[in-house]
């Protein structure tokens, strides 16, 4: 079954909000095997919403839009609906009086303009809204033999989504017939096309209905995410996991969660599981590394602390880096960055010393060493290990990069030390 | 001048990620006079790209179209668009030449699948990315007698940001024939009602065509945005400065700065300005502050480092926090908070130490102390400051907010010093 999600909003379309509710309709609609084919948001007006209702209809099944239900004179929705099915709206008491109600146990008066949100389309089943005043509207046709629906709820999301939970998705559960899977597989440390490469042609090893998409960012790595759909959910579990087999087997040593996490959750898990700790020394990242670990809830168990040693006084003074590797080697070089990672191991007592030092830009590069040459480590009690990374001319990115790799390779050391 | 935004992405459409682009695309096209008229998300097929197209130039003068150009075979925009105006794909050499040049700085291979990266749309113009590999592009065509035009971005958010601002915005200011101008004040210290109360009606004393907006945001604080609207620049101008003067006598005590800055940024070049160094100690903020210090470009001519004392020992040992006060009041409290930013400028010699303690939450509140409970010091050579802010029961929120009032602190300090 095929859907399309209409909005309309003014103020979706300035910018003003971010349009969060249609993200979480697909969501929900995924889960429930029906295929978002198009969102649409258009303005408040009757020639706006005629022509997309024209549109969705002849591409799509189930209809749901969202918003310019409200009670003022910029919510045009209801009228330009029923004018596009030509019908006359009806007063219904019991939607004024559910109205009233609502808005006198909130020490609110009802005012005339509560009474337009009484009107409703001839024929349109009512839909109760369980926390707001404008109800939620139903519809069935059929069109060239085909069985079509239309449902409509106000746009503020959590009544949106009262009356998706309560009412309409229990409703479209009876009415799918195609099951949709998705898993998302979290990679670092390759780039979109060499994973490309290395994983060939998902689609055609699994067949149609398969899809395979790559995303990157600095904060994730690039993210897999397969997608399979069958008639059956036996069907398309089995394709699913045929597909994870497919790109754990090919692309296994990158892969370092998957679903909705980050490498600073999944450290976070492994160091909470083998009762480790862990503390930054950090130069170019700038703390950066210290913040996104303590980002995560119930952090303070394994992250003791950390030291930014962004002048090579405090790398002297704080860290126990040697004058003479600063002045023989530079602060972005390897014997440096070792001695951060140890010092700090050192000084706090954390089983991992995790450090970095780089040329982050956009000024201070040399021939030698230009913008983006970073250098990482880490030590814990069988040594130290030490990388140098070329990344990119942008301050704020070489930042995020930086982070998600030394993160991660404190997870690769923590599971070969565990294995 | 009509505008539509279309958006190419299945993970758009399974509600994967939220589509912030065009939030952002659409404040921008407003600023310039550009009105979007429609937002639509199709997926990644050649009829959905086809169809969309249509629509959106028979109803608008200007397409924006986001994704679908990376290397990967699930990228078919640049295909379909290419069939749309019944033209060929054309191998560009020098388009391949600046992908293998920037893979290569990153220490990464060029694959085959970049090739497909070169090939642009006979005739179409090529549009620089400074950032990223895939191109932007950009065709103007005429359709009964009216310029139309279509720009094509990659949909990696930040890489379509830097085509906008460094290209397609100053080309469609040549295109719009209404004068907007527009101002930003940013302010830290105050809600966003208290300063509405404030201001008052400034549409009322600037007249049509002016808009306040207010932008609250943890990390810059409450953002006024006026905007006015002209004919001429002359009248557009005198108008924007008669704003401007009547926020700052109403509201100058809590503005911080004008445009597109930060607090980070104000004072960092106040700090260069008056030879001034800073470190910093934190606890709850687990080195955010460093973080954003550090991410202004230059900083390290005034960011000397910091400590994140995460856990009590690297309170006592690192920054010299008695343990006795530890004890009686708890880590989360005034004297623990004031010898942590004496410590940390003691520890470095900086100029101003400042410091963070605080419950971040989810977890860790108490009835004396609940999630939201933080303290933040300032020390110089005059003596040390402390607050106790009562902020949110979100983790992230609690980082930023904390973090942005704390470099105020310094701001107000460092003018006080000077004045």
């Amino acid at each position: 079954m095929k859907a399309h999600l209409v909005t309309v909003g003014d103020e979706i379309l300035i910018g003003q909000i971010m349009n969060t509710n249609v993200a979480w309709m697909a969501t929900q609609l995924n889960l429930l095997g029906i295929e978002v084919a198009r969102m649409v948001t258009v303005g408040d007006t009757p020639q706006a919403i005629h022509n997309v209702l024209k549109t969705a209809f002849s591409e799509a099944d189930l209809v749901l839009m969202t918003g310019g239900l409200g009670p003022t004179h910029d919510d045009l929705t209801k009228d330009a609906v029923a004018t596009f099915f030509r019908k006359e709206l009806v007063y219904q008491q019991a939607i004024f009086d559910h109205i009233r109600q609502l808005l006198e146990s909130r020490g609110r008066k009802v005012s005339d303009l509560n009474r337009v949100q009484a009107l409703v389309p001839e024929g349109f089943e009512v839909i109760p809204n369980p926390i707001g005043t404008a109800p939620g509207l139903w519809n069935t046709f059929e069109e060239h033999g085909r069985k079509k629906y239309l449902g409509m709820m106000p746009g503020v999301p959590f009544e949106m989504k009262a009356i998706m939970e309560t009412h309409l998705l229990p409703r479209l559960t009876t009415l799918s017939d195609t099951i949709i899977l998705h898993q998302t597989l979290l990679t670092v440390g390759i780039g979109e096309s060499n994973l490309a490469e290395l994983i060939g042609d998902v689609t055609k090893f699994l067949g149609d209905g398969t899809t395979l998409a790559f995303l990157p960012g600095p904060k994730t790595g690039v993210r897999l995410r397969l997608s399979v759909r069958a008639t059956s959910k036996e069907a398309a579990e089995q394709s699913l996991q045929k597909g994870i087999t497919h790109l754990w087997n090919r692309a296994g040593k990158y892969i370092y969660g998957e679903g909705d996490t980050l490498p600073e959750i999944v450290l976070g898990e492994l160091l909470k599981k083998h009762g480790k700790t862990i503390a930054t020394a950090e130069s170019c990242t700038g703390g950066h590394v210290a913040d996104r670990l303590s980002d995560i809830p119930g952090s303070s168990a394994y992250l003791l602390g950390g030291i930014v040693a962004y002048c090579n006084s405090v790398k002297k003074n704080l860290l126990g880096v040697s004058e003479g590797n600063l002045l023989t080697h530079g602060a972005v070089s390897e014997p440096v960055v070792r001695q951060m990672a140890e010092g700090i191991r050192e000084k706090t007592g954390a089983d991992f010393g995790i450090a970095t030092s780089g040329v982050a830009g956009p000024d201070g590069g040399t021939p030698d060493k230009p913008v983006g040459t970073i250098w990482v480590a880490l030590a814990d009690k069988d040594g130290t290990e030490a990388h140098c990374l070329q990344l990119f001319k942008d301050r704020i990115l070489n930042k995020e990069y930086t982070t998600t790799l030394t993160i991660d390779l404190v997870r690769k050391r923590l599971l070969a030390n565990t294995a």
